[in-house]
């Protein structure tokens, strides 16, 4: 059998919750995992020193291939040595395509069977993103895991608008499968050691489909015949209801080929991690724990917490008096509140590094709930928690 | 002999310039020291963590009482302990007392024997400060060091303004030492165990008169007489010329007892810390470093470093190639400009631990130097260097 770009072995299942090691080129991966989003090569307010650190110890980030490319530029990076040495983190990546970042971002000018036109929406240059151009530029960053170019349908799309697009995703898929091919056999992979890897970029496939979920079922099947090294679920948490959300997951998700690594694209809450993992889930990405952060909101075991509150205006407890991270042993209520009021920029940075802390526990307690088998009992507890007040 | 708030000991003199050990109820701080501003109660875009990791290794850090009076509030700090308590930062404080950020910030409406009435720079509300209340304030925040209330006059000030400004700050020195008194024996000292020290704070007196030599020598040696834990030079880079400001240090810093601390206010770049050292200057703060990181100004052993600078566009070099700070071991001249260029958080953040890793170790240099009696070498290769240009 020919050496694989990743390595993915499934160490124990609980329902349909599973908990494995994702090996890539740079260093193992514990799944069920959550991927802090580095869109423009930094996870906002926090050092690379923080997230490698014990208390979060972050083993894969996301970056933001549409981001990258319009600034600084691929040129840039390429001549920094690629996107691991540009931005000075050894740990694995993960680069989405720019599809979805496209549709939510820039002023869209038109979509063609070729790709997409659109104007940047940093200085409104036009621009031009397809399949063979993502891989292209995906291969220069340089990730361990790049995706698939797809279109993103918005959550309430018509079944004929939903048909239409995740048809075109297909045929962009199996472009980006081929350019990608092209551009992997073109580069030099990274020496492995020893580790059995081939030194290659992983691609991952992305289903979509809105929220009809026949659609779903078909891409699923379509997606992966083209064959990827992974799968995503796209195009949820982008206007639809909840439920329909976690019905589609769990639709879609135990029918996703079982030794790949299943990644649902953009979700979520601590809830949806931990009722996506429920119905199957390996990896999650969000910008949730950091944007939440920088506008005044702490996740905690007991809820959400806004530190603008008068409450904690002398409250010397922690964010979570039940978290570890270097922000809870250290900082009271009262001085992140007394921060962000005064406009200070600690308070961003303490937020956002409890914040992930949180998410990163929370997905240290899934592996270990699904390990043990307790599962079940994890999570009925852990959304009680969530529900029952800060103290 | 009666237990002293602080120690001083000199332990190397070469010329003017002057090594030694502060010893404080938290700590021991060698001199000559730069103490990073932490305005409102942090070192803006930086974490305390930081500040004690060895790179950076900062013993003390200002707070500054007029600040953090409007802002959290004097109550909400003692419902949280005091300002070491509050901020979760156990080494050194200094407070100022609040007279030049009054004259630096607020809407003076008055001043008078008794006190400065003005208008808060935050939300408009009249306030009013005296050498009484700044006491009152400081006891409640409870730094090792606390200053003298003082009145700042521009440093253009005729002789006649000076002077009046200056007996002004002189009658105010003794109501301070008073009522500080006053407040040190009501108050409980913290525990200092077999330091010898008395747990009390220290206070200083600051020496004012504007750009008038003679009102200087004047201010000081009556400053002297009442008697302070040390003395500062206050009312010097706010205006005046360079070479005025290098006068006044010249004349009066040898002068100040040999046997307290003498502390420049508000001062300055990497030379002008050098140049008064070498005129027999102990301590320094300045918000030089922190502010211009955010403004996207490196200090370098060459100079300073714009990174806005197309020039640095693919610059894979360090900020400061004999840097050893975790920046400069870590991120490239590109990384950073494009962060600052993208409006990131992180530019300022690193930019800003950088700028002070670079200030506190130009202090080591200096403290090697004079305890090597290689000083006077030492400030002209500095000199020279910073003079040489970028890499």
């Amino acid at each position: 059998m020919s050496k694989q770009p990743i390595d993915f072995q499934i160490s124990a299942v609980d329902g349909n919750a599973r908990t494995g090691v994702l090996t890539t080129r740079r260093g193992g991966i514990e799944t069920p995992v959550f991927m802090p989003v580095g869109t423009a090569g930094t996870v906002k307010g926090i050092r690379f020193e923080q997230l490698e650190a014990d208390d979060l110890d972050a083993r894969i980030i996301l970056g933001n291939t549409y981001h990258l490319w319009l600034r600084p530029g691929i040129e840039v990076i390429k001549a920094c040595g690629g996107l691991h040495n540009f931005i000075g983190w050894e740990r694995a990546m993960l680069t989405d395509s720019g599809g979805f970042q496209v549709w939510s971002l820039a002023d869209i000018r038109k979509i063609t069977e070729e790709g997409t036109e659109f104007r940047s929406h940093i200085d409104g240059a036009l621009c031009f993103l397809s399949p063979e151009i993502s891989m292209e530029l995906q291969a220069a960053l340089g990730a361990e895991i790049a995706m698939a170019f797809d279109e993103c349908p918005p959550g309430e799309a018509s079944r004929e608008d939903a048909r239409r697009s995740m048809d075109l995703t297909l045929r962009w898929a199996k472009r980006s499968k081929e350019a990608f091919d092209d551009a992997q056999a073109a580069g030099l992979p990274l020496d492995t050691g020893a580790s059995g890897l081939s030194g290659k970029q992983a691609l991952f496939g992305i289903i979509q489909g809105s929220s009809h979920l026949d659609l779903r079922h078909e891409s699923l099947e379509r997606t992966a015949e083209i064959g990827f090294d992974g799968y995503a679920i796209g195009g949820l948490s982008v206007g639809e209801e909840k439920p329909v959300m976690l019905e589609i997951i769990e639709e879609i998700a135990p029918r996703m080929p079982a030794d790949k690594p299943r990644y649902l694209m953009g979700v979520g809450t601590p809830e949806d991690l931990v009722e996506a993992v429920a119905r199957g889930i390996d990896m999650f990405d969000c910008v949730v724990p950091t944007r939440n952060g920088r506008t005044g909101q702490a996740f905690t075991s007991r809820g959400k917490l806004n530190i603008k509150n008068a409450r904690f205006a002398s409250d010397t407890l922690p964010l979570d008096d039940s978290c570890q991270c270097s922000v809870c042993r250290r900082h009271s209520r009262a001085f992140i509140r007394h921060l962000y009021l005064a406009g200070e920029m600690l308070a961003s940075i303490l937020l956002t590094h409890h914040n992930l802390a949180f998410f990163l526990d929370t997905m240290r307690h899934v592996r270990q709930a699904i390990r043990s088998s307790q599962f079940a009992k994890f999570r009925r507890e852990f959304t009680e928690h969530l529900s029952s007040g800060l103290e």
